[in-house]
């Protein structure tokens, strides 16, 4: 595929500068394994001169293969009054071995003066040398250049001077940032006109969200001509965040047919969105353009009506195309449909006649009601339809448990007991763990797996937990979905319970009921 | 105050078409009345003939005095082949005895011959009846061009046509809308232009948010030359939302100095929308546009550096303009300076060259990479501060605890016991909780009342948890983060362990040492 413009995500980097984001090393190496399978051209991966952690994640990242992706470290120009080659930061920026290293320099007069307290001309200097050494080290350099729009307005002719500094010295990329975010569109057109006008270079653009205009100035910036879009899944970043990619690549790939991804990767954009929220554990914004779980929903009746004739009528675009599906918010004739698409997808023999539908579709509304959550918990979706239309029995029943946890100045004991009961016959076990849910697990497991052996190659790949009211405290209600394991698939169970312990019995009892009944 | 524009709500009609988003007739007439003070020129009250409900709202609104805005009442051109005279949604309008009264068209051929299933004339008629026989009521009419930019973009003449029809039959304002959401900045601008080079009637932008470019389409609009600005608080509204008026309230007063609204009305923009937000129930989006809790929130070290010495340098706007304000994040990327920042902030006497900083600043590093989040954090950041500042011992210590959750059949309970040392004197408590958390929180708070009776006010507001490592099953970490009131004031403080009860012990013997150190 060739490309009219390429993306350069800054999740990891920018995006993490984000209140309440947070993303250990193994978080990082995950989240760019799925950005490069998705599709995006650049991969910026931290700022190893500022953050040590970021190199934690450089060392790991050499020793993968990145199918599509070619990865950034990022960093500013050299200090003031330093040789380059002596220069720390700037060391650390080749030591991260990446192909591609992104510095930032100063295009404000005001930022040279007051923040770096250089003379206008060291700061030209900065520039060049540092991207000169660069590209003289083999690497691919992009120019991110800070307050570009800002420092323009208020002296178009230095601004330009440090942007012909960055050419000069062969830079591959000019990207003009948007770094306080209160540029309009039509100022970021005027700039970047202005760039092509006097430099050969590629620009790129770089925004953020303060005006709630991250998109439309990229998209301004790409009107303008700029070839390579900077962004963050999400719109994560400081303060609003920056230009939402989720937002801007679908604009950019159906509004003004940039070829920048293929479709195919573009139907995967809603389920990238979900993984990068769920990594950061962030509650996915139901409103999100595109890929939002509202994004497609039609509440009033004459809109619903006037989509069932025709889509295009009240619907900008086909859902599909970003992953994403129509969903009509009126009768529970909706809510049947979707539940026998869903049966029939898990392979139940039903269809809008089933007597049973009505159950499930009651027993579902109850438990969403009170909290469930059946989409990343297909297992126990299963498990309740299997009830409801099978009228099995469960395989195993949990009769009893007790859970005690002591500390005293140097020791702690948590311990677990359960008592289960399979055809009659009765288990009691005991357990300790590293807290109460996985001595409890630990102890259920060793129950169940006298009865049935299979259950002890089962393993817990995943526990989250998340508060339902939190004005309610300690009483609130959570709910725990957990992901398990047996080496071939994986499958998410839910519970919920205004007790933690007793949420985790359930969400672990489903999963155990799940995997039996997959086996018979 | 003379305006270089307007400013049309529509919160009560549109934004009520918001998944999740229902308003009684008294929380309508609240927003109403507080919309109104705060200065908006039309409130759209809602749509008579389609919800019987909103005729409540009128008769309820005709009794109120209103100090600065005008309501307005939301409908649609006469039925087909009818008189309009006759038409009782037509009467209805009426009946809701508003000066303003805002009726809806379509622009779009598709429209006219799918959904509509008129002619092309009698849709024209449909319009010029509607508009003329309202103005003959002495209304102010305001003419909604549904699909305006996709209907002109499909037959241009056509659009024209409606809006000549609107025109002609005395409109007060003909609103470009862009009902689907699909399109673009520079694609509203010229429909606009074209509009304005064929009709003198005042115009007016109408936008969603289905690309995320819904408040850029509204300033293309007002860049254009429309006059009237439609839009939601907080963006609500079916599917992703209208054009959110607290995003671009700003934008056209500070960016593109139009005279809409007062300064000291800009200055309570923050708290109308937390009040609609409190309204909906729903939880006030952090990364909003000018008023989000993070809108003006520094993280990286230099940022807070630079920010430190002048302001602008990292924030395009002065957050008191729109009532908000500046916060400095501590975090492992956060420098010397936010340290300094927060601990004077805090009333901490600290300069750069305090010796403890080092320590404080590594003892966050170490504490922040084994998953603890101060961010959300202050009452621990502060223990943890003051320990290291004044050297104070803390007013109390946890010696030993247990916790026992017992379930059988039919029953099931959760005891906590605490023992507490406080000044040689030891404590020994019992309680019983919903779950392992709330029943340990009891037992020691019933423990340290009795040293400290200032305590058996504070009550949990908050409680979160996450696992940091997913891929750890159950014996993950868990980082525990809960925020405590006294009535007055509240303070959030974290704990991490792998095991939940003790995470939440750290996160709540930190908040109680926090209340009793402030009140010394």
């Amino acid at each position: 595929m060739n490309y009219d413009l390429e993306l350069y995500d800054t999740t990891l980097r920018d995006g993490s500068q984000g209140e309440g984001i947070n993303f250990s090393v193994q978080d990082k190496l995950r989240l760019a394994e799925r950005l490069d399978a998705f599709g995006i051209h650049y991969i910026e991966g931290g700022w190893p001169g500022s953050n040590p952690r970021d190199m934690e994640f450089f060392e790991l990242a050499k020793r993968r293969k990145w199918k599509h992706a070619r990865l950034a470290a990022f960093g500013s120009t050299r200090r003031k009054g330093v040789a380059v080659e002596d220069d720390d930061q700037v060391a650390l920026l080749l030591a991260a071995e990446t192909p591609v290293v992104t510095i930032f320099g100063k295009t404000w007069l005001l930022h040279v003066k007051e923040v770096l307290r250089a003379t206008p001309e060291e700061n030209l200097r900065m520039i060049g040398d540092t991207v000169r050494y660069l590209k003289s080290k083999g690497k691919c350099v992009v120019y991110d250049a800070e307050h570009s729009i800002d420092g323009f307005k208020d002296s178009p002719d230095y601004a330009l001077a440090t942007w012909e500094a960055a050419a000069e010295a062969g830079a591959d990329n000019i990207t003009l940032c948007d770094t306080n975010g209160g540029s309009l569109p039509g100022e970021v057109a005027e700039v970047a006109a202005r760039l092509r006008a006097r430099v050969k270079t590629a620009i790129g653009i770089h925004t953020h969200n303060d005006c709630g205009l991250g998109v439309a100035n990229a998209l301004a910036g790409v009107q303008a001509g700029a070839v390579l879009v900077q962004g963050t899944m999400n719109g994560y970043g400081e303060r609003t965040g920056n230009c939402n990619l989720v937002t801007t690549i679908p604009n950019l790939a159906l509004k003004l047919n940039k070829r920048c991804l293929s479709p195919a990767a573009l139907a995967k954009l809603r389920d990238i969105s979900l993984f990068v929220d769920e990594t950061a554990n962030l509650r996915p914004d139901p409103r999100q353009p595109w890929v939002g779980e509202t994004a497609f929903a039609h509440k009033g009746g004459m809109h619903v009506n006037a989509v069932q004739k025709l889509a295009r009528t009240f619907e900008h675009a086909d859902p599909a195309l970003v992953g994403n599906h129509r969903r009509v918010l009126v009768s529970d004739m909706s809510g049947r449909s979707n539940i026998v698409m869903k049966a029939q997808e898990l392979g139940f023999n039903i269809s809008n006649d089933t007597p049973e539908l009505k159950t499930i579709l009651s027993e579902i509304k109850r438990l969403e009601h009170l909290g469930y959550e059946f989409e990343a918990a297909e297992g126990s979706l299963i498990v309740l339809m299997r009830r409801c239309l099978a009228r099995v029995e469960p395989k195993f029943q949990v009769d009893a448990y007790h859970v005690s946890m002591r500390r005293a100045v140097d020791n702690s004991i948590c311990e677990a007991t359960v008592k289960v009961m399979v055809d009659g016959k009765q288990a009691h076990t005991v357990a300790e763990g590293d807290g109460p849910v996985n001595a409890l697990d630990s102890a259920l497991r060793s129950a169940l797996s006298q009865f049935f052996p299979k259950l002890a190659k089962v393993r817990l790949v995943d526990y989250k937990v998340r508060i339902l009211d939190g004005a309610e405290g300690t009483a609130a209600r959570t709910r725990v979905l957990i992901v398990t394991g047996d080496g071939k698939r994986e499958w998410g169970t839910v519970g919920v319970s205004a007790n933690i312990i007793e949420a985790s019995l359930q969400a672990l009892t489903d999963s155990m009921e799940y995997c039996l009944m997959e086996r018979k």
